[in-house]
């Protein structure tokens, strides 16, 4: 194990988001919260110090690491971004509790959007922005960010891309993984600043134009309002609809339309599945809630936004959709677990993951059927290598053992079962928002301090998909071999 | 496909049902209630007659069947039985409706033990009585029964066994079909008198006595008491909780123990999996329900009974376990998926599948951490074949897709999600009660005739293990190659 290398790259993320700080800063400024600014400040300074230290200790070191490496750096580069994101929220007195600022930092970093806070009006600008600024950090991901940065990008390798990114099979757009890292950052931005321009059109101000871009394109879901999303106008409803599901999309997608690969993009077999799985829900879920609604406009539009919503594993709500009939709450509910598609900024399981669960049942009823067949299983038009396959279904047994072991982490809370069940589902799968006590009316504060840090585990265990933080807590990953 | 054979089979299976049914009649006959009688007779006959029928029709064919051949007899040998079995309680008038007795055998048959009776002891004998023989018929399997029986039974070969008989594995005891079947009933038999004669020493009647050990055996739950085996002493709730513990052990084990190689039986890694996980859930709630009962005996007493019964999928329950506190209430509702070993008369995914699960996963992590080693999963101390292996992971992932499709097409019914989700767990795995409504103290009488046909599909697939049911209604099995 390299352990220099392990936490010389620590010491940059850290250190990488003492800058980031400078932006919650700057936003405390604008509004004239000066205590506020100095809290953010002082973390800013703490974060480069201890960041920086870090990284000079470490400074003569191999450079090359290999896949395990690359999963213990992302685990603990996310739990420290977590740990420091979490001191302006107590040190402002927003958030008094260090394991409340450090569930709803973790929250945010994993694009969950789970909250603990019960009076959302109360909070400073400067908070509410940088709660709302990790969500568009972790959307994509900081190591990504870290390598489109740094020069020697290249010395960290694939390994952490993968580890970082979600999906089954993570692919540089390009050859060199700085360049890949760089052009992500760059549609992720552009998109982003593209929704910031349509919200402001609707007549949003600045300031919530870029918390509610910064919720979107993390698919993470905080918001300034109580009513989140319902308190605006149905264009604004409609701008975040899109932009929810824009986000969803594998960003490679949006790279082959950038270099005129038009008839590329369009043939993803997953990107169909995700857009039809919407298509259906919505009619359905607006068909069901229609005796609720003034007409099927509204339906169609609170059906839509919801379906978005939970199947990119946002989270925003512009109704109690806790409210609606037994049916829509049933499909929503196991909506949390498809999630969005490979390669975008949404959580779940992905939708590639249940294409090619789907497709390996599939083949074991034709092996059943003729048992001397054979036949390869086909995704994105490419039979699908062993490998993969098996690494689907074990990543699949390995994420149904977890949620067991959350669900009953959490079970003893004095909530009913729906609460906990839904709380433990939707954080898992970086949803937010829940059904009954954690539906979207409600939220996560009264769960035990016990309870949020497993919910915390939760949410890094789904935003990384697993991997990094088992093997990096498993003995026999640090056993010499 | 070879339609003759898989129609001769399946009059046989009914024929044989006349037979069985002839038992109830006698039943009815004891206790004088000659019309209940005279309605098991008329079924007696009607399916005697009809599967008389089959058999002649198609006496000239070619015996020789396939693997999907086989699926498609278990999937319509055990609808055809259900169908027929669901007629008396209708003739006898003691339910009345008769989507409601076809989801009361199927019920019986499965060995799930969800009930929709209201009002137990106003049923006659007889019908008492057959509600709980399908549980010893179903428990065993009716196809193993015609292989021990009938003298053609090597034509019919493995496939039919292997489609009927629970696990990921399914092998002959001895090298002809026909003696494994014999030496399994045989087994089954005696397990099943020595439970009757523990159970009369304690003072029960021999009429409760065998509704008991049939219920025990099949490991389905129907009982003549409102409050199931709560309205027994203590020393019949003891021999209830080994029981239901023995026949949630592989009978594989039997017969090596039978044979004497003792040493065999012992080392069966499945058996210490299951009788691992009854001590430490046994220990967990008796501690998590001390304050709700007298002492650490009671407590004890019934946290044994309950994890058991819940452990076995028997379904049985000695208190109204909804009461619990929710950690024990989730961890039952966990253990539901679980189920008994491979080849036992239980439910669920099977402690040998989760056993090839967790492996498979550990397996994951070690290729993840060095993606060039080469390690095969080992259970009972041989390697697994990868075929076992996917096969395992495949079932899993269609298990899981299947139950999602459950929980939607009876996600509209009304009531609470707790209710809902804990139905469709407890059917498709072959349980019985689950919680909130249809907990130990309520029953499925409240659901649409829709539900109860879902949940009769589900309680099939559970406990023919998915295939054959879902084989039989796929186009493809019945294309021509």
């Amino acid at each position: 194990m390299n352990h220099k290398m392990i936490l010389n790259t620590a010491g940059l993320i850290v250190a990488l988001e003492g800058g980031l700080l400078l932006l919650p800063t700057l936003c405390a400024v604008c509004y004239a919260e000066w205590r506020v600014a100095l809290c953010f400040l002082a973390t800013a300074v703490l974060a480069a110090l201890v960041g920086g230290a870090l990284v000079f200790l470490t400074r003569r070191r191999d450079r090359t690491i290999y896949a395990k490496e690359g999963f213990v750096i992302v685990a603990l580069g996310w739990i420290l971004l977590s740990a420091f994101g979490a001191i302006p929220f107590v040190l402002t007195g927003d958030i008094p509790a260090y394991h409340d600022a450090f569930f709803e930092t973790v929250s945010g970093l994993t694009t969950t959007g789970a909250s603990i806070l019960t009076d959302i009006p109360a909070m400073s600008h400067g908070c509410l922005f940088w709660r709302s600024f990790t969500h568009w950090i972790g959307g994509m991901g900081v190591l990504v960010l870290i390598m489109a940065i740094f020069p020697d990008a290249n010395g960290r390798s694939i390994h952490i891309m993968r580890a970082e990114m979600p999906g089954p099979v993570v692919d540089k757009i390009v050859p060199r993984v700085r360049d890949t890292a760089k052009i992500l950052y760059f549609m992720y931005f552009g998109l982003t600043l593209a929704e910031v321009i349509f919200l402001m059109t609707g007549g949003m101000s600045l300031f919530e134009a870029l918390i509610h871009s910064f919720g979107t394109a993390g698919t993470g879901g905080f918001s300034t309002r109580p009513e989140s999303i319902g308190a605006f106008s149905p264009y604004l409803q409609w701008v975040i609809t899109v932009f929810m599901l824009l986000f969803g999309v594998n960003f490679n997608l949006y790279y082959l339309i950038l270099i005129k690969r038009f008839r590329s993009a369009i043939r993803s077999e997953e990107l169909w599945m995700y857009l039809g799985l919407f298509v259906i829900l919505t009619g359905v879920i607006a068909w069901n809630i229609r005796p609720l609604t003034a007409g099927i406009g509204e339906s169609l539009r609170l059906a839509a936004f919801q379906v978005a919503s939970i199947g990119t594993t946002t989270g925003y709500a512009t109704t109690d959709f806790n409210l609606w009939p037994n049916l829509s709450r049933m499909m929503l509910l196991l909506l949390m677990f498809v999630g969005g598609c490979a390669g975008s900024t949404a959580g779940g399981l992905k939708v590639a993951r249940i294409g090619i669960l789907l497709k390996s049942a599939g083949k074991e009823l034709n092996r059943l059927r003729h048992p001397r067949s054979v036949n390869a299983v086909r995704f994105e038009g490419k039979p699908l290598s062993e490998e993969t396959r098996t690494g689907v279904t074990n990543y699949f047994a390995l994420y149904a053992l977890l949620l067991a072991g959350i669900l009953i982490m959490i079970g003893g809370e004095p909530f009913d079962m729906e609460t906990n069940i839904s709380a433990a589902i939707s954080c898992f799968n970086n949803v937010g928002p829940g059904f009954s006590t954690v539906g979207p009316a409600g939220g996560y504060a009264g769960y035990s301090a016990w309870a949020k840090m497993v919910l915390s585990a939760a949410m890094l265990l789904g935003r990384l998909e697993i991997y990094p933080i088992v093997l990096s807590i498993s003995p026999s990953t640090w056993r010499k071999k």
